[in-house]
């Protein structure tokens, strides 16, 4: 983990497992997203793995490591329950960060780790990448991903990777609309997110975090009420500082005080 | 209609009418779904029609022929409206089948054969395939089909191809996400169903069953229910006899009882 | 404005903003489409801009012009908030006109235009039109457009172009699903317009309106109770005036009346 220039970059490091996540990897994920929710000093989160993998999703192996508040030992069943769960609570976190998260997908991105992808804001894509929901080839349910993947990739394409189990690469991942950009090396990569970063510093970080949770809102409230929220956003950011910073800068042709 | 390996497979076979749905066609169709939805044995159900072409739509002149359930006349509005909301229940249980539905599209895939084909799991398109949503043209609306397109090719294509009619071509329809493999003669799509066979054959028949009905309650609940929902049935599949195989098999490195 | 064989054609006339809405302009806007929604001889409306661009946004300077229904000033974010509400209300209005509305997008299409190019029923964008959504750059939100880019263009892409304000060409815009065809110059354009109007012609125009209504309607009902009223409305048209005459010219081998 690493803070400069705004940016707070996380490595999965569990390089023997492709970066599976343990419960402890989940829950001091979901620990770092809580803490830094009201921070507008960092401004993107790039989520990456270490050694050429992304993550090759949840590491059952440490499914059993649960027990309940008295730390007494729990079933199979249950501890499963609670494996589960916490990384349906970890990606929904991450979801709805005020912070732009990039996730920087290379080798295995498998079950949760596809999950993750799919809940970035930007995703940068290796074009061999191998990209897959294998759940169900174990006899398993990608459970917590579901949602998510159903809602970046489309019912369609959700029905056709999790019942199947195909694996995709990077071009194919962005052909079907789960990826924004592709790479063929790891200068490209590295050039690309560069870039991104680029663009996210001219973005004014609350407006930008306003934004994002109201696109997150579509769909959960009727249009009007919608509407009038986000007219109450938009007055606010019209006389708030960023919005008058925002339009004196454009004004005299200056960058804003965010972008320096 | 035949069943082999787990496989059944559906032709429908009116080819004078190029495929388009008699009442009759549509009721036989929802009794089979009916007597196969808590039939684990077969996994994939293989939409086609006969003679080239998929399906035509719905076949108007058939439409007078409904009574009601003393086998009384009733008026040409009742009768229209029995026809179209069959076809509606037919749809709506095909795309909720426990199974994997293939549809293969060639020659016309119209009006309500576009609809099926929108709620296959998989679909595989001829390129020459002729797809359409004719029904405005006639003065008519695609009213049962219209839910399920809108969900499959999104708001943006969905009001194009019903407004304008505008037929398109199978590498189109891959384009806008309606199908997802394209093929150029029997052969290919032959060969296309048997690689889809043999993934579909790697997965679990009940993981399967219940990602599939778990992917289509998104956006129907409030997420963290749906996410609670979710983790019962990975806890309850872990612990039951597919999640047992399957891990087992994966750490024996063998292929698990299914895939056999 | 002009009418011409069914074709409303509006053209934003504010050139030395790059046709920038004003809030009169919007509420000129708002005026036609309401004097026209039970309008069924209009059957298109054509919207572009004058001298090269489609529409650069709200223009916000003249935002301070509102005063309250008294006539006395009211707050700076009170007019704020009303200049953004009303394009709210307007974009609203104009996504459920019962008309087939088409863009021509070239040159700037940004932030209030971005939002019109995504509720239109058909969008043909020139390959080198600017399409970006700038708010967050200038400290604002793209408020009023939010849920009718999600819908359009998916959460996926919606979050990227709000977020980075990264500015996309014509052909990135069909590939993101965003416009439905691409042309090269004014030529190709109106060669593509005149296609897309012959489609038209050939569809229903009440047919056309209740087919636009329904598929607005997908997701916000229970989809059985979506379904019932989808078959009234199908049942309906086909024993009115259009289904009949749809039908018989259809079966006399005739173009339907509504398409001379």
């Amino acid at each position: 983990m690493d803070i400069k220039d705004g940016v707070l970059r996380i490595v999965f490091n569990r390089p023997h497992k492709r970066n599976a996540m343990s419960a402890q990897l989940v829950d001091e994920v979901l620990a770092v997203f809580e803490a830094i929710k009201n921070e507008r000093a960092i401004r993107v989160v790039v989520l990456r793995g270490s050694e050429g993998n992304f993550c090759a999703g949840g590491d059952i192996s440490t499914m059993n490591k649960f027990s309940d508040n008295s730390g007494n030992a729990i079933s199979a069943q249950e501890a499963a329950w609670e494996f589960n769960r916490i990384f349906g609570r970890m990606i929904t976190k991450v979801n709805q960060a005020p912070q732009i998260v990039i996730t920087l997908l290379e080798g295995a991105v498998l079950g949760g780790g596809f999950g993750l992808a799919c809940i970035s804001d930007i995703a940068i894509a290796d074009k061999n990448a191998r990209i897959a929901m294998p759940e169900t080839g174990l006899g398993l349910i990608p459970a917590q991903i579901a949602p998510f993947v159903v809602q970046r990739v489309g019912l369609m394409q959700a029905r056709r990777l999790a019942l199947l189990g195909e694996r995709i690469d990077g071009e194919e991942a962005k052909d079907i609309g789960m990826v924004h950009y592709l790479t063929s090396s790891d200068i490209e990569m590295q050039a690309k997110l560069d870039d991104v970063l680029k663009m996210a510093k001219r973005c004014a970080p609350d407006a930008n975090a306003k934004t994002k949770a109201l696109m997150l809102q579509v769909g959960l409230f009727e249009q009007d009420e919608l509407l009038d929220c986000a007219a109450d956003m938009f007055a606010a950011a019209v006389v708030g500082p960023e919005g008058q910073e925002g339009t004196q800068a454009f004004v005299q042709k200056r960058k804003p005080a965010w972008a320096i």
